[in-house]
């Protein structure tokens, strides 16, 4: 069923069952991913969105890297007639279609062009009942959804959702410059341990205060699938070079 | 102050001081505004939200009326660059730019190429202090704000941070097609008296259950500057037939 | 270590490992517990709180059947002066003594008296992220936690808090004079069947719509540990009597 | 009508409209009040409660200034039945009888024994519309209302809602030991002008920062009726002598 879905989104496929050269069936690691969110900084909002999206997605083709980008709703629609990469929403809302105003409804994200979106970011944190709903609404929708999580006990919690993936996000290191995969290596390491207790499938990323190569390589190492990464990229004087250094990481780790 | 701001906006002009014949200065009526919320309905998503939003420039248009759309997040874009009417978003954070990842900023929403805002809608009502951040991140952003009221008294409180309109929309009757000046016409007037006590020259719209001509008609006679509503046209069977009626009654009632 | 913890709270012992006869260490069921929730129900304000638990008390006893209260901040510490039998808040914030000016602090809620603590009833929902905080503080300041949830897999999501209880109340249901024992049997065996496969020593209650006692007894039948009832009894013509018939049927199920 | 409900509360009258000895009615200055919030502090929470509600009796009535206390809401009872001084809960939620687990009703505030509540804290931030509803619940429910406001617009526009007292409390000073009637004179005097321009009666209090007797002269002479305070007395190495240097400045200011 999860091969499914991946099979119905060509543009992403973070991983998959497959029957290896024994003729066994069995669980590959998920490509690695790094999903680069712009937040609400000015160097990533209307025109900029664009450009760096277009960047993101030629440092990503040249390292042969995969790579996503997470605009604002606004940008949304324009970034993903732009690029090919995987686009993501910030966040969406539990609502159906109707009298919700001022919300972010999934199928007006999945219309403007997103594969999937964000749900829970630490930033945009939401009641427990609202993540269900909304991992829900994005499946209903076709999108793909990466939830948030700031510990390893809610990082299994909202696997138990399954979600696409899961990222954990220590609130504390967010924007910090200090890469969790390095600080604090034993929550990504206690988290991927429960969410792999209770789902065998879901995609791990891990996120908060990466900013080089060294902690991409870090995280990998410890068993997640990606990185989730904002100010990192977006807020560096170059950020086609650290993004370039990220790519290169992630095939030292291979 | 207020009319520079207005001329800073050509799209938008709701009203103005102005010299009279006799050489005097006095304030002159806004000319009437109709406001369609598109809020989350189907109908009104991607773009659908782009062909109501023509038809709705068609109408106004024919008649001479002034009218205005406010779409979803996502499609503000493709709607600003399709129409001339005045474009609004249904509503915008208080915040800045920065580590604000899912929120709604400003300069995005103006970035665009809305024209304004609806703040505090009652489907995502607002704390105090956040409504009047959004006023303030409103004018510096060079958005018009329509800040939404449920009873007079907080009409009159909105009103305090200079918004460009307040909007009375009693919750109860919204969506109800029952029209608030009708049911509840004292609600708007009161709206109206203690709203002009405590600020001389912001617009005022009303909304709630407005879904025919005559519901119009009632809220300019009870001094209203316009309304806001979004079933009454975007669900109506021929949105076109009903707006067109709605203008008929504005141009009855000058 | 569970078990050490029951010990600490000699008032409240829902369950426990134990050595048979057989010399063999075995969960053993908790006893059942009908939890009475006051919500901010009148009839359970103040004086008539210290009334209505009294009551309650003397009907457990008289049936020998555990039952408990959770009346509002304010009655609290009158209430667990007054009786034996568990009392428990109606929610707590996940704050730290400090500058939390009108929120709930876990040792204001123990100093009162308090037992325990009901967290994320659907009508006081909280964020994912305070779920897990307010349960961890529960454990710190020695109150129990009945942690609620609407559906089966954010019962599981939030038993991986290791809470002392976690209630399911299908927020449909709740008030609705339909038990959820009987209008819902799947989402409690359902529940109980996640929960237990990440959680194996959490008692299991459920509620809503709870109002005789066959809606009693058909909740222990499908494996829970009890029950959390408030309009059923506390709305009811005769709490006494209703109360009885609910113990009962505890008799009844055991 | 303000004066008749004064009368109602004998512990509590702020200030008044008085006939003076030409036979003139007259609106009088209120006789300054300085409300001490406990927020979640230990050193206020439980029996300390207690006592430090009676030390701070004490030391008004040897003062004779008018002093009252905000403690929390599980100690309100045994407060309110311990001191004569008016007791003021933190926080009301805009709720009225019935399913709303975890909130806080004001009957049940009432019936505890407390004078008022305070309303919209910085740290218990209100949306606009609960604020109106929660001071209307106040009112009904025979509590006196301090709502408070960060900033002179939202002290005006709070002072719409007719609460008893408005309370100006800067965000950024509270809790600094700056207090905002040095650091911040303007917001103080801009606050007290934009208040009365919407509303004569009520009284005017401010907070944030205050600490010594100087403080508060000089929050007195900008025009406030009295001071709302918390850990500049409650986390003093000596709160009685902190608030007799407070008492002594109300009486220096007279």
């Amino acid at each position: 069923m999860y091969n499914r879905r991946i099979r119905n989104h060509p543009k992403v496929s973070y991983g998959h069952w497959a029957v290896n050269w024994t003729g066994v069936l069995t669980m590959e690691r998920y490509e690695p991913f790094l999903l680069i969110n712009f937040k609400t900084y000015l160097e990533a909002t209307g025109k900029r969105a664009v450009e760096l999206s277009k960047q993101i997605e030629k440092v990503g083709e040249n390292a042969g890297v995969k790579v996503g980008v997470a605009p604002q709703f606004c940008d949304l629609e324009k970034v993903a007639a732009s690029v090919g990469i995987p686009v993501f929403a910030q966040h969406i809302d539990s609502v159906t279609p109707g009298a919700s105003t001022g919300h972010v409804l999934a199928e007006s994200v999945k219309a403007a062009g997103a594969d999937g979106t964000l749900i829970n970011h630490s930033e945009k944190a939401l009641l427990l009942i609202d993540i269900d709903r909304a991992v829900q609404l994005a499946k209903q929708t076709g999108l793909r959804s990466v939830v948030c999580a700031g510990t390893a006990r809610m990082a299994a919690a909202v696997a138990l959702s399954e979600p696409d993936m899961v990222a954990i996000e220590p609130p504390e290191l967010i924007g910090s410059g200090r890469a969790v995969s390095k600080e604090n290596p034993e929550i990504v390491t206690e988290s991927v341990k429960r969410v792999r207790r209770v789902n065998r499938t879901v995609a791990i990323l891990c996120g908060a205060g990466i900013s080089n190569g060294d902690d991409v390589y870090a995280a990998l190492k410890l068993g997640t699938d990606g990185v989730l990464v904002a100010s990192g990229i977006v807020k560096a004087t170059n950020p086609k070079e650290v993004l370039a250094s990220f790519c290169e990481a992630v095939l030292r780790a291979a």
